[in-house]
């Protein structure tokens, strides 16, 4: 093992909270992200959340000497907000968009119109290794003692996870950065561990420098909403780099750092997450490791079986609201039956007289097509939910079933 | 090479058009495919156009003895329409659905509801190949003349072509059934074909029976639309078998059957597609192959252009129609404003007398309102089908400098 060729890789990743006339301090912000890039010299860059496109090309300008590679990935009615900047050439991009990503109606959560995507650059790093490293983004997670979204984020985080072993089986090293919007210990965040073998820079790293536990929404910072930080008064780590080495390689995490409230020497921060940076050991080894894909770990099943447990209660309630946008509609379409009917009749003579005036007779009937409108659309919407949560049931189950029969 | 194990694969692969309520004799006809695939003992069955679970749970059970594993793909509103029989075990499925699956309010071509996808069963046959056979189905064609879907197409193609190239990099045999709805010499196969490697059963095949051509869309068939076949006296070739060994393996398609018109022995077709029926031999060579992933065919490039320039046609007409229904949005929210103002003046008693009698200003408003709902959702529609337009586009343009920097 001695002698072979190490590479140091030195990563950044932020969730840049750069959306148009929402976010405060944008244009700045950004500025200072690409002042601090271009000063840093990372190897590799992971940004979330540049959901405009202008602010990507402002970067791409002013990085293309030290990062002269780049990609953008675009998905969804805004984007996926998802880029990549590197030093290495890349090869080759693929997006996957997650199939569940919350609800069109829900317009304060505007989680559905991102397309919320892994996007997954291969590259080279110089002579060593075929690198993967998607970027991404999961489901945002409002109210954590009544999580709606959990069974989106869990459907999520397991097709990320089979998104990862599918593609990452070629690969040397594969790096994954980027806002998970899950705890630590969550189940989703297990689950993503367990079963592709990805491990924890923070809790790998030698060294590490930064907000206590790794914390990457912190009360310090002065974007974060206090009043969501409440419970847990040190912040939360929802932004991780994850990474593992496939074939004849090891990787090491030298040193783990996270911004501590403010952008180095400013007084203002990146951004409303800290940006979580890596430094990692990349070293080829004499025996080929073997693939590591999923972990023979007996906890596994255990956590997919939780997993399992929480898209099955989220089917149960996309069923119900399935049943009752539909009833709905039915209900809906009855009405304006009996509304033609009536106006039918009065047209034929049948009735001496119009029972209603013609103008609240017009307003439920646009009442009643609208409320049609609206019901079936979502009776779709729920449809397709349904179909999403029992295929990944159903993938899930199969999953248990391996592993249980395994030696 | 000799004396490796060799293994002989028989593969089936329909398109069994099994829409509840709206195919002809559906329920007689799944019954014929089950019983024939009892009889006949394929290896592996990938079935498309299965749209109703009930179809799939009763093939289940009458082929569990000799199929014992089987997967059906959920997505979409209706369903993928995907499932795959396989003698040997599935051990993991993976399901990708295409970004851009023609128009939602196109009802007569239900392809938007379809959630077309490709579905992926990894398996392990015998003691040779882990084997990756993803079955699929792309938009079809409904006017060859004036393809309004082909830059969709296009893009499925495109991302399935990624979809391989991404996630077969570990396996040793590749094999892909499917209704592409594309002619042999059309650029998507050219482009599918082109950028994975993939080879086809038809073009290979050491001995071959069937409809001439190869076709799968025959006049003989009594369920085909014979108006749609004018052009084409003898057919068309829509279903292919496709197929790659990765590493050191080699495969060789020793036969290719197509049904001609009938199922064999029966006076009634499968479906109003042909099935396609391949023998493959799979031996593993003393040395590894080394990974044959893209060709390095020098026309590569000039199909991936041709590609481009019709993805780039499909850019600019989704961007006039984004622009068109987003101009439509802004006239309606002006017209409703207009009356809000209106209707405020009245109510101040600005005016003396409302101009306009209350059932027609209420019914305009109406419209007015309907209008712009409908607008804002084709607006977002075109602004998402853009999105990933320009992103197939920037993708096959980053495909192109790495094809021309080659040697």
């Amino acid at each position: 093992m001695e002698g072979e060729p190490t590479l140091r890789l030195r990563i950044f990743d932020l969730n840049c909270w750069a959306i148009r006339y929402l976010s405060r301090r944008r244009q700045e912000r950004v500025r200072l992200i690409g002042d601090t890039l271009r000063q840093d010299g990372f190897d590799l860059v992971l940004l979330q959340e540049v959901w405009s496109e202008q602010d990507y090309s402002e970067l791409k300008v002013k990085l293309a000497s030290c990062y002269p590679f780049s990609h953008y990935f675009r998905s969804g009615v805004i984007g996926s907000g998802l880029c990549v900047f590197s030093k290495f050439p890349i090869l080759d991009t693929l997006l996957y968009q997650y199939s569940l990503n919350g609800y069109p109606y829900m317009l304060q959560h505007g989680d559905w119109f991102c397309g919320k995507s892994v996007g997954l650059p291969g590259s080279r790093a110089g002579v060593t290794a075929p690198l993967l490293s998607p970027s991404l983004q999961l489901h945002a997670e409002y109210c954590r003692d009544k999580d709606a979204y959990l069974p989106h984020r869990l459907v999520q985080a397991w097709e990320l996870a089979q998104f990862i072993r599918h593609t990452s089986k070629a690969a040397d090293v594969v790096l994954l950065g980027g806002d998970l919007n899950m705890h630590p210990e969550d189940v989703g965040i297990r689950l993503l561990r367990g079963w592709t073998g990805l491990r924890d820079a923070f809790a790998e790293a030698m060294h590490f420098e930064g907000c206590k536990n790794g914390c990457t929404l912190v009360p310090d910072n002065c974007f974060t909403n206090n009043s969501e930080l409440l419970p847990f008064p040190l912040g939360i780590r929802i932004d991780y780099i994850l990474y593992k080495a496939i074939s004849s390689f090891t990787v090491k995490c030298e040193e783990l750092k996270t911004t501590t409230g403010r952008a180095p020497g400013r007084d203002i921060p990146f951004s409303d997450h800290e940006a979580v940076m890596a430094t990692l050991h990349i070293q080829r080894q004499g025996q080929p490791a073997g693939a590591t894909l999923g972990t023979s770990d007996p906890a596994l099943a255990d956590v997919v079986t939780e997993a399992r447990t929480e898209v099955a209660a989220g089917l149960r309630a996309a069923r119900r609201q399935r049943y009752s946008t539909g009833r709905m509609a039915v209900l809906a379409l009855l009405l304006l039956l009996l509304q033609a009917a009536a106006a039918l009749g009065t047209l034929a003579g049948l009735g001496t007289e119009q029972p209603f005036p013609k103008l609240s007779f017009c307003l439920l009937a646009f009442l009643a097509l609208g409320v049609l409108v609206l019901a079936t659309g979502l009776h779709l919407f729920h449809t397709m939910e349904v179909k999403k949560l029992h295929g990944t049931e159903d993938q899930m189950g199969m999953v248990l079933r391996a592993l249980q029969e395994r030696p």
